[in-house]
């Protein structure tokens, strides 16, 4: 079986534009600057700018852009901020970038049960302003400020992860609307359920290609009553490595575990106008009560000390701790300022944690051996990091080539230790290619799925599911 | 669109049972008694036995049975330990009970991982046998030593999900033998990933209705370095459970936190020979170091005491606290003891922890209403709870009918507020018809990925989408 590909006949395009001007008036917009902004994501991958754009405000027009969509078998691809890194939002064929940036409400917040609803534009700095004064807030944190809605189509995490889950662990529920037109509602707001198929779960990381997610029911957390960070920097990146392993082990809920190695770390200096030793370096975060900060704190120390780390550099007050945590979370940006006028392009992998030492050193001797310039952090609690390949324009189609096959390697790599070729940035179409060997024959599954609940292949086509 | 019902033909299935006798010789059985033992769970419902039982050893076995049965056209019903509560082993079309308890092996135990792989038969009390020396063990426990193939088919959890998850949180992958027998992977040993649709997810809880289950790859966790367990009496029901939403609300992970209403501990006193007050009581169970159990121990005391709730009687050595915990794995025995030579009929919901408080009040005022003898027991930080139907056998279509009415309003009030119809004991055909009322139209889209998965309908016909 394979899947149709659509690219719009002119009179079915022209049909189906004057339908949706008829119901957004001028929320409908063929500029191609907004349309050339709606094509491209944060990373190095080109620009597909769809047909037009949509910017919705509700459910029911979702859903009625969906039915004229289907009637004239036209694309629809839903964008949230823009940030996705796998060049999720290009349109391949054509269609309507369906925007939901002006779905931006938070809905409802239930302090007493932790949890929330918003509309899928919401960003996560949005929902955490929001949620400030309840003393409540949502751990996944992607770098970018993405919205809700695409954190949850693409399975987003980030550096809380290690303690609060991902995504797929804070989704309680979606409202979604389907290839019918209809507006569905999966999930409850119950912590647990044995009823029926995880549907919530199936469209958390579908990218687009089942079905419009347009509100999400989220887990939300208290703010913990003590907070500290620390900085530990490390002789040698096994050391570091070493001491994350040992961490996890160990069971201590360490709330963040984040690894920058030293090239990273020069980067950030430079950038972020600090003084870290240029050494492979970890970034803790200990949340809890006082006493429980202390220990945890404590024990850790202990394990990084036997793992060759120096003395922990302590953040306890919220602005010095903010001051790091954004050093942390502009390292993309560290990175990028290395090579002034280059093009970024972020990959990700994740290894069981005992495969993780292994696996950052074999990636490090490959880069280093390829004379590149390529920075390595990671969400190392998690077993997961990241290589970021800066692509100099005057030299892009060597550069391509070379970081392509430094991906591939890296992949295969994390495959063979038991890995994915993906923790957290998910498919789209840069790891389209790398599905099969990641999952063997379970990507007929995937199509029998895609098949049954987008039958003309309209949502996202081309991304996620291999042809 | 509606799923097609087989009953299948004589010729076929004498066709299929003879290919069936030459893969397994004596392992496959049309015994009388194997097959009524094979058409009835632990609960009241009706016994619907298979046409035969097939006694596999692994999954190329597994997947030639399904072969034979898709070409016959004849129904195949997984069956674990045979301990399910809503139906979901009966044979409702007849046809083929793969019973998949002979697959008992642990495959593979990654403890600096924290992982571990097994085959679905070994149940959970085998797995922590095996796990002991380790110092590992896997937290999933519902009542019964049930397999863990089964658990995860059902979605189960038990007393440890509100610090540890349930099946959902804690299977990282499967083997499932899908309808055209082939033996497909899911999922890797990575800890996250955004690797296309989380088919694991969508298997988890699909009760046999999508494909068969041979293996699962679980998290672990490692024993706590101190364990500490105490019984705690209110005067109040209402003072109970507000305890426990104030601690779910503080954020303290307490590992296990029970209800036994007073029914249930006078059922339990008798049973256990013990002498608990008769009154609502929480059973708690605190995880981590010794100082970090100490702090959270204290904290929850003093939660207790503003809700009324009397001193803590503690229970810190293991064979104390095993007492504890099996008199509190009892319960359901214990409650049936309260009738003797009555059938029971268990339901639980699951509910937003906001509503625990009113959803169980009002339910133990319905039941009082009725002139009932009705247990109630819960896992209530996670919202759940359960009750117990004991019917009468001399009174049974009276009872049946008395029951199904409570059981109607405990699950209309549960919806209402936000909840769902089954927190852990999935829907067989006890909670099918409650389905649509659930999920509204996503039934629909559960409907559509049965059919893409299963387009004949012989995985567990009958069970779970409603027709």
């Amino acid at each position: 079986m394979s899947l149709p590909q659509q690219k719009p006949q002119a009179t079915d395009l022209e049909q189906c534009l004057s339908e949706l001007r008829a119901l957004l008036g001028d929320r409908l917009s063929t500029a191609s600057d907004v349309r050339q902004l709606h094509g491209k994501d944060a990373s190095f991958h080109e620009v597909h700018p769809p047909d037009a754009v949509a910017f919705v405000k509700s459910n029911e027009e979702v859903a009625e852009i969906v039915k004229s969509c289907v009637r004239h078998r036209i694309p629809i691809i839903p964008f949230g901020s823009g940030t996705s890194l796998e060049g999720h939002i290009a349109a391949l064929h054509g269609g309507i970038s369906l925007d939901l940036s002006r779905m931006s409400q938070v809905l409802e917040v239930n302090e007493n049960d932790l949890d929330c609803r918003v509309q899928a534009g919401v960003t996560r700095k949005q929902l955490n302003e929001h949620l400030r004064s309840a003393n409540l807030f949502f751990p996944i944190d992607p770098g970018a400020d993405a919205s809700i809605g695409g954190m949850t189509a693409t399975r987003a995490s980030g550096t809380n992860a290690v303690r609060y889950g991902t995504m797929r662990e804070n989704v309680l529920g979606l409202t979604v609307i389907n290839a019918e037109g209809r507006i569905l509602k999966t999930g409850t707001r119950s912590r647990k359920s044995s009823a029926g198929y995880d549907l919530t779960r199936l469209l958390v990381g579908s990218e687009g290609t089942l079905g419009i997610i347009t509100e999400i029911q989220l887990r939300l957390h208290g703010i913990p009553e003590a907070i500290s960070a620390a900085v530990c920097s490390f002789e040698t990146l096994a050391g570091a490595v070493n001491t994350v392993i040992s961490v996890m082990q160990s069971g201590l809920p360490v709330a963040r575990v984040e690894l920058l190695d030293e090239v990273q770390m020069d980067a950030l200096n430079q950038y972020s106008n600090l003084d870290y030793p240029k050494k492979p370096t970890l970034f803790f975060e200990f949340n809890g009560t006082q006493r429980w900060v202390e220990e945890q704190s404590q024990l850790v120390g202990e394990l990084a000390g036997k793992n060759g780390g120096g003395s922990f550099r302590w953040a306890t007050d919220e602005a010095e701790r903010e001051k790091l945590w954004d050093a942390r979370h502009d390292a993309y940006y560290a990175a990028m300022a290395l090579k002034p006028g280059c093009k970024g392009w972020p990959t990700d992998v994740c290894v069981p944690i005992s495969r993780l030492a292994e696996c950052i050193l074999e990636t490090r001797a490959d880069i280093d051996a390829s004379n590149l310039t390529v920075p390595i952090v990671g969400h190392v609690g998690d077993g997961n990091f990241h290589l970021l390949f800066l692509i100099d324009p005057a030299n892009e189609a060597e550069d391509l080539k070379q970081f392509q096959q430094l991906n591939d390697r890296l992949i295969e790599r994390a495959l063979k230790m038991g890995g994915t070729c993906t923790g957290e940035h998910g498919v789209g179409i840069g790891k389209i290619h790398y599905m099969r060997a990641e999952h063997g024959e379970s990507v007929e599954m995937m199509r029998q799925i895609k098949q049954a609940l987008d039958p003309m292949n309209l949502f996202n086509p081309g991304k996620l599911v291999p042809a």
